[in-house]
């Protein structure tokens, strides 16, 4: 079976089994997200628009869903000392609310550049905030120290195959919404939402066509897709905060075999797609949720003739946490 | 039968048999939307809330299920002339919608002061936009000069059985998603939403309580309630432009006996709720949307006896067709 030889399970870090165990995991505790369309953005693009609300999820994103059957995967002994974890700030919330529902501790670095309403959110569901400098490596360096220091257990926020199965559970919800489905576009960042999304999907529908949508200031999956190897950037620049961070040893092989193709996007292109979604579909998105639209409405979508019989299209929208100052601002500038 | 005596055919211009009928014939055209609901909220409030979220609903508001449903139920000569109404917005974007369906032309009595996205809107589905005066009485002279001309038919944008009909689908819809619910928090201005809600949720489970939501700056119905009679004043002030009509022949005697009462709250609650709408369940939603949670957060809900045993709680998110740089102004307005 082309499933079978796909997404078998010695090839990656999660499978449709270990990606069905996350759901019963977590079923009591994330959404069901819902799926939302529109004429209107339909019409913009001429192709259906099905959109999976991640922002409608715990917490604001569809980390919950990662972070919730991590930690609720941990035996006795191992939770009974905490987690830890760097983060952006939606990993980092996701991680606290889940630690919060199993009562154990939660330590997570953050970036000082964080968005000021993701930190918010980590504080809300009790995390324990350890603050890094915004590079990568500073992240990584101080969560190794808390580790050390704490023993608690460390939950990266993308490279492990908990996360990845947790955040695989959106295709097994968006496939049984909506059966048309042909065609599904995933932010990509460090690549766990996108591993998760692909081998779900196209373990339920070989067929299916997995794209992802990447900011061109932080094109690191593209050029990798590329490469044929996994490619770091000196430094990242764009709008889509949680869209900064580079693909790691158990997603890439995920990217490089089961994305089709990855859609790198302007910044103007993200800020226009977020006023969309606020203006039509009246949701709060942030850049990196409002990304997938922003692909699925570009001429580098549009007029490639690979996607043409992309007819129903589900769209990721990976989250919602984002100060309504920031959206305005951006949004003003754009009109300059 | 208590629902029988409340909510008998004769009483009111519409009851269950006629919002069953209008689920029918709008079904293929409306959207079923989707219940949320936030944990963070609840604990500001110590009750569970359902929110029923009409932005989402075509046009962005549960107008489109009254028009709809209007329009769907003339006979085809009386359609042949296309359909007459005034509004500030949403029933006319709706009708505009329902019209473009059904292939007829619409005319639309707009005031001066409508919200720019409302207006946007009309146009959008093809609305022949007539401006008006802000008041009541030019947007009434205007659709009466309008219907004379055009021989169309008028849709008055609550007064009017077959729209409550249609506004009752989503206590249907909503009874069904959410079985605990023992309480339902409804904006009113003409009355047409609260009425059709009223009476599908009293004939389906006779114990459940309406409760009105009205800003101070319009609150007419809580004046008219306490009179024993319609009031009408000489002037609205409040930033939720979706809730200065006055209640009609239709509605009135539905809001007399129906509802449960009125809670009145400052615009200045009201903009709040709409930074939680925001910022918390990731809904874009107009400040007509936002009074049910504005209500069921103010003193004079949260400290009245009569309400203690409110556990759950549905809340109709009537529309959120809000232009960002209104909202943000509020929300800088409001932090002075």
């Amino acid at each position: 079976m082309e499933a079978d030889s796909l997404t078998s399970t010695k090839k990656y870090a999660a499978d449709i089994s270990s990606i069905r165990e996350a759901q019963l995991r977590i079923n009591l505790y994330a959404h069901k997200t819902p799926v939302l369309s529109s004429e209107t953005l339909n019409s913009f693009c001429g192709r259906k628009l099905y959109f999976k609300c991640e922002c409608f999820q715990k917490g604001g994103a569809f980390k919950f869903r990662g972070a919730c059957n991590a930690i609720l995967s941990l035996d006795d002994s191992q939770a009974a000392k905490g987690v830890v974890t760097h983060s952006s700030g939606n990993h980092a919330a996701a991680l606290s609310l889940a630690a919060k529902i199993r009562g154990i501790p939660a330590y997570v670095v953050v970036p000082k550049n964080a968005p000021k309403c993701k930190v918010e959110n980590v504080r809300r569901y009790g995390g324990q905030i350890i603050w890094s400098e915004a590079a990568i490596e500073s992240r990584e360096e101080t969560a190794t120290k808390v580790l050390q220091e704490t023993g608690a257990v460390m939950i990266h926020p993308y490279n492990d195959g908990r996360i990845i199965s947790g955040q695989g559970t959106i295709s097994l919800e968006l496939l049984e919404q909506v059966l048309e489905i042909d065609t599904i576009i995933v932010p990509v960042s460090g690549g766990g939402l996108i591993s998760g999304v692909a081998i779900a999907a196209k373990s339920l529908k070989p067929s299916i066509r997995i794209l992802a949508a990447e900011p061109k200031g932080a094109d690191d999956a593209a050029q990798s897709k590329a490469a044929g190897e996994i490619v770091k950037l000196p430094e990242t620049k764009t709008i889509a905060d949680g869209l900064r961070a580079f693909l790691g040893e158990f997603t890439w092989p995920v990217v490089r075999d089961l994305v089709d193709d990855i859609i790198v996007v302007e910044d103007s292109e993200i800020v226009e797609a977020m006023r969309h979604c606020y203006e039509i579909l009246k949701v709060a998105v942030e850049p990196s949720g409002a990304i997938g639209l922003a692909a699925v409405l570009s001429d580098s979508f549009r007029n490639n003739p690979a996607w043409k019989d992309s007819e129903h299209i589900g769209i990721i929208v990976s989250g919602g946490n984002l100060d309504l100052g920031i959206l305005w601002d951006s949004l003003c500038k754009a009109e300059l």
